[in-house]
Order: structure tokens, then sequence, then C-alpha cells
């Protein structure tokens, strides 16, 4: 039943299961060999970039995640429409452990009022930092921060400075296309999510539980 | 206090803002423009595959996400470890919408037993398949099936074929590196997960909240 590969094609079964279990072996070993000499455990700072979809549901994703383990989580929201309601009623079941700070405005592409724009940014990092500094948060997700770095609303020196001064086991997750270099170089975990094929090409419009 | 690029050097706060103003209404009518073409709905075959982080992640939390939605959503474990007690703890605070079919087993790297994974491979395939044909599900998480896909522990061809049989509006994310040329030929959405940094490289150990 199992497709077979030109290097295994004319093995039985016998010889196929027994080939994988010396292959299983020598990556269990070689796993079991890395994962030995890592033995830090600190607070990272993680950034999901790239033109791609799955940045900032990468990092809702550990937001949940660190819900289970019974974290304390803020998140801020620097980009206007960038969220979705389904994310935010599962993360309001949380009360306890989620402080949400969306403003209920920050950077939009419907404005076009800059200066406007400029002083959300503003506020809503003051609302970052807070978290970010504040001991009892175990993890704060800046989304779309990057967009606001971007347009250089907020210097990224700032932010550097802040995430330098965090608590050693403190996480923070930040989101956006085009990170800027400097806080690449001073992240932990950076991810870039590419797009290979995406249906708005092919003409399927934007819709619940996937796009927002 | 804005940091200024090459072209924007010398102009004073209201120029920066009129130019601002002027770029943000012609991305803003390109956008309008781009929404406007896009009229379907449906459901779609999506791929989170590629060597970096957030693969998984995304897939769950795009599950977070249509939970607010009111969506009801299976979930499909088909690599052994591959989960977090954090996901599945939050998963669990909605019985009502959310099936979880871990199996408690599962392809894994432990038991270098090619026999026994190719059945448990199979076993969960066959609860995945369920959920893909019922029509009371509105998404189908399939996670890690790329890796038992990738060892044809399961023809990909038989997976293909199910997708093919799906509900118009059913929503399908597969996870795991390596996705099958095949299976991104029918996807609709494929995303690749590049890994630019690690803190694994730098000697930081696995850990809650993060990794697991």
């Amino acid at each position: 039943m199992t497709e077979k590969t030109d290097k295994t094609i004319g093995m039985s079964e016998e010889e196929l299961n027994a080939r994988h279990a010396e292959k299983m072996k020598k990556i269990k070993a070689a796993r079991d060999k890395m994962q030995a000499t890592k033995t830090d455990e600190k607070g990272l700072v993680i950034v999901n970039t790239g033109k791609g979809k799955g940045k900032s549901t990468a990092g809702f994703g550990m937001v949940f995640r660190a819900l289970g383990h019974g974290m304390k989580i803020g998140v801020v929201q620097f980009v206007k429409g960038s969220w979705d309601t389904g994310e935010r009623w599962v993360l309001e079941k949380f009360p306890d452990q989620v402080t949400i700070s969306a403003l209920g405005e920050g950077f939009t592409w419907e404005t076009q009022d800059r200066a406007r724009d400029i002083q959300m940014a503003k506020d809503a990092w003051e609302q970052a930092k807070a978290m970010i500094l504040d001991d009892s948060y175990d993890m704060v997700l800046c989304d779309e921060l990057n967009i606001v770095l971007r347009y250089d609303y907020l210097p990224v020196s700032e932010v550097i400075d802040v995430l330098k001064a965090k608590a050693p086991m403190k996480h923070v997750i930040i989101t956006g296309r085009n990170a800027k270099d400097e806080l690449i170089e001073v992240a932990d975990l950076v991810t870039e999510m590419e797009m290979i094929k995406h249906p708005f090409r092919s003409g399927v419009k934007a819709q619940k539980g996937i796009e927002f």
C-alpha cells in the first residue's frame, strides 16, 4: 500500500520496516543529543514577519497556548481592523488572564490622517510598554507593531530599549510585514511567512474564520 | 520626533502629513478596487508548510478565530507529542464546538516501529476523513498531516480525493513541513514559514508557552 521511492522499490515490508527503525533510531539519537545541549530558559523576543499569511494568527496561537499554561498575557492592537471579532470573542473568555488593549483605534488605511495615526501609534505603544515592563505579565503580543515602525511613527530604538529592559523570563511577540533590521537583530526567534499561493488571486473574497 | 528617510529629510511636518495623506489615499483606492473584484465565498484548503515555526500555531490560531464565529471544528493530531497541553486546555473549554481526535498516539520519533506508525496514521486519517466529509463540521485541522504524507504512510492521492469531495464551504487546514507538490497543487492558500533566526541555535531549550 505504501508508495515507494526509487531507493526502496523491491524491498519487502519487513526490509522497509527494518530500514525505517534504523533510520528513526538515528534521528532520535540526533534529536536527543541536540536537546541535551539546550539548557537555558529565557523569555524570547519573537518576530513574525513576511508577506504571507499567519503572522498575527500564529501570534494569537501562541497566546492561546500560553493561556493553557496559566500565563498572564497582554495583547495590543496597533492597526485598526486587523483584528477579528472571532479572536477577541475567545480572548474575552479569559478575563483573568488576558488584558486587551485595542483602543478601538490605531493606525488605519481609512483615515489618511498622519498626525492622528502617529498619536494613536504612540498611545498603543505606551500601553504595550507598560505591560512589557510590568512583571506580572508573562507574555505581550504587539500585533502589527512592525507596520507602525515601518512608517516611522515610532522610533525603533525606543522599542528596542524597552525590549532590553524587560524581565528575563518575559516573552514579547511582534508581528507585521517589513520587520526592521534593528529589531531582527535583537530578536531571538524570527519567522518569515512567505505566500506561495493565495485565493485572492483567483477571485475569492476575504471571509470570516479565515481572513478575519 | 519621526525618523525621516532620504526622501523626506527637509520636509516640514505639514508637508509630511500632506504627502502621507496622498499616499494613503492611493493605497486605499487600490485596496478597495482589489476587494471589489473578490466576490466568491468558498471553503479553503489551507497548507502551512516550511521549516520555520508557526505552522501548527497559525493553524490553531485559525481554529480559535473560527470558534469566535460559532463554527464547529474538528482537530486531528497526526504526530504524537506535537501538541501542547496548553492548546488542548483551551480547546477543551469549547466542547460544543470542538472535537479533538488525538488518539493519544500517532506517528512518533520514539517508537521506530514503522508498521505501527502506518496503522496509527491510517487510523488518524479515518477520523479526519469522517470529519471532512461530515457536513456538520465547518473546519477541520489536520495537524502535521504533511509528515505522514512525506513518509508515504498514507497515499497523497487518497487525501486529495477526500479534499475534492468535501462540502464547498468547508475549510481544511493541513500543516507540517515538506508539503507534497500534489497537495500544494489542489490547495487554495499555501504559506511557507521560513526560519530566519532560532533560539535553539544559541543554546536555549524548548519551553512551555512557546515550543509546547
